[in-house]
């Protein structure tokens, strides 16, 4: 193929026609090397807004991003290599206690995790207020640790999809991240560049998800299947609500806290279904059967939580969190917020719970911001409970009193009390696999 | 109002929803200044080429552009200030002789004018094959020069509609030139920063033409209609057929040659029948009575073309080049291009000879590019003549034989000679006028 002209590809999305797949990876590697610069690229982002990407464009496009870096080589290692992906929500801490169970069932999981953003979390930023604990490592050491241990728990590599991260910065600034193609390839662009055998997804829904409406979400998970399933790779997706939060505790030591409690059998109970569930799809693309039972085993056991030590170990971090959880960072004070009327909950708004805890600290409004891992937010009464005036609504961990009163009316918002009892909405919504 | 966020902006009008005055006012201020960066203005174009912009959003833009840098003030000018605005051609000379008509007539005429890019000639480039002649003037020389002469021909300040200048330079890197709001906004912005009573449009269609369909040429017009009756300047609009070159010479020296044709009362039927028809135009928006019987006795007294050596005079060029056109630059050989068979003209390209023309040097492939006054392009067989076997189909004037050789090819592919005869279409296809 002659270069193409840049023109002449803007103009073919523009007006609505296919780019071939030489196209594509022209493009991406123009702009990768800075050849095609960002206001060109800006105008092609628009127009795939838009007009959107075909299924072999799709395909191209992912392909083309996987190959601008770093591509992961674990064929070495034996058994199924299966990562999860969570679309990001509040309180969502489930990669956590999930990876030691699934490796604990000899499944390896080489996970990489991002950073919180907005009003959601990243398993980042909670891993690492365990004392010591590194999440950094290059090719040698990501692999070195995820053949002793079956899991790593890692950042992405700065050299891992290049194009991903020069792309996404762009589209943030420009009014194009809600695309359905464009998520996806971003996504699954870094998980095909992980080598893996399977892929599950967890696409949430809800007030606090990107997705807030159940068909966008479907369409979602299905685009990243197909995706999956060009490349060869089995993908399957649960649909899970997110319109409060997952679990009770929000920001970062708190939902290691909660992690813990989860791999000891105990944790809240729409955490545990949710992280099971999402353990027991990993084992089944991995092969291994009785994948229920496995789960639960691992967990009764305490092969999970002895997996999560070894992992923590091998992280730098120090192991005797698991024994003393005080030894995490502790908020200053910790503030009850008191229900003004009784009655039941009809709303606990993930997303208004995500954005008061970023605004004490646990999260950042832009990604140069640094996070307090002591402060957060812990939800006691969720959807469907029944409160008293004077009960608890959530307790606030603060640095000092005037964080509490600069966030309380806002967090108040979150919570709407009513009087008839209501149907909490299943958690799982959907489940959607490949047929490869 | 408060700030708004360009991403917010640019969300709205991808989504297909109408920006309100205070944000596109605030939108080309901040682009202007730099506060936008070009990243996100490319998105905002894409979405906007896409999308759309409504009635009031146009007038709006166009207000902010028009805003963006100076706007003269020519109030203390007695009578009627009325320009004229081309959509650009191939061997459009019309505004030479029709300015200095126009003038003639007691009508000011504050003419800017544009240089050639690609196959299309630009009216500056032509008027400095005149030996001295100056198009770079400041406020107060283009006053001064309208006020003494009744007419000025010069080019754009760099001052005036900057938005434009730096948006166009975008647009045309971003596939987001052909877009109808925007190409209305860029020109009327222009015009109506000029102070005008009035302006006449004409609207090419065809092949040569930046519209090659009659519906968006038409919608085209229309919409600059609009954009002037929202700013309450009267404008008229002829849709007129640029399928093959306008008169004969392509070029720039030769064109000034074919103005001075014009100006003493000969010339190219097809480019007097336009000079006059917009002059007509012209005068009427002025309000003169018995329009064309005023242009044509300013032709035949030699009011016109005296007016013109005023005006070449008054910006510094020698007026003998109307007694005398050999003092200007004038080619080395004239080569006929023969044909190779008898028959009828069915087809005499516009683009392919403006090409031909561009580059042989009388044009600009980037904006940088410098011209060659002396060369161009005589058409001597046109739309529906006879011609025999070898008979002359255009005269190349260069610098050299290897200059006609390297072009012959393509300039000879601009002409199909078939066995039947046609009826040329009519030059003037539509007139489409504002109800103020």
């Amino acid at each position: 193929m002659s270069t193409p002209s840049i023109i002449e590809l803007i103009t073919k999305k523009r007006d609505g026609e296919t780019l071939s797949d030489d196209e594509i990876r022209w493009l991406i590697g123009a702009y990768t090397d800075g050849t095609v610069p960002d206001y060109q690229m800006a105008a092609m982002a628009m127009a795939i807004y838009i007009r959107g990407l075909g299924p072999d464009e799709l395909t191209a496009w992912t392909e083309a991003m996987l190959h601008s870096g770093d591509v992961l080589e674990l064929s070495d290692i034996d058994g199924a290599k299966i990562d999860k992906h969570s679309t990001g929500g509040v309180g969502d801490k489930v990669s956590i206690p999930l990876a030691p169970i699934v490796a604990a069932c000899g499944v390896n999981v080489p996970m990489m995790s991002g950073r919180g953003l907005g009003h959601t979390g990243g398993t980042l930023d909670k891993l690492e207020t365990i004392p010591g604990f590194n999440t950094s490592f290059d090719r040698d050491g990501f692999h070195r640790i995820l053949t002793d241990t079956g899991l790593v728990l890692a950042g992405q590599s700065e050299r891992l999809v290049p194009a991903d991260r020069k792309l996404y910065a762009l589209r943030d600034a420009t009014a194009t991240v809600s695309s359905i193609p464009l998520i996806s390839s971003s996504i699954m662009s870094k998980k095909l560049a992980e080598d893996l055998d399977g892929l599950v997804l967890d696409v949430k829904v809800g007030s606090g998800a990107f997705m807030t409406e159940p068909e966008s979400a479907r369409e979602l998970a299905e685009t990243m299947i197909g995706i999956g399933k060009a490349h060869g790779v089995p993908v399957t997706a649960l649909i899970t609500g997110m319109d409060q939060p997952l679990g009770r505790a929000v920001g970062n030591a708190n939902e290691i806290r909660e992690s813990l409690e989860v791999l000891s059998g105990g944790g809240p109970a729409d955490l545990v279904e949710i992280t099971k569930a999402l353990a027991v799809e990993m084992l089944e693309l991995a092969g291994i059967e009785e994948a229920t039972t496995q789960v639960e085993r691992s967990i009764e056991s305490g092969d999970a939580l002895a997996k999560f030590i070894e992992v923590v170990i091998a992280q730098g971090g120090d192991p005797k969190v698991t024994e003393d959880p005080t030894l995490l960072p502790e908020p200053d004070h910790e503030i009850p917020l008191i229900a003004e009327r009784e009655g039941i909950v009809t709303r606990c708004d993930a997303r208004v719970v995500g954005l008061s805890a970023m605004r004490l600290g646990a999260g950042r409004s832009r990604k140069e911001d640094e996070i307090d891992p002591a402060v957060g937010i812990r939800v006691e009464a969720k959807l469907g409970d029944t409160v008293a005036q004077g009960d608890t609504l959530a307790v606030v961990e603060v640095r000092t009193r005037e964080q509490f009163d600069s966030i309380e009316m806002d967090l108040r918002s979150a919570w709407e009390i009513g009087e008839n009892a209501i149907d909490a909405p299943p958690l799982i919504r959907d489940r959607i696999t490949s047929e490869l």
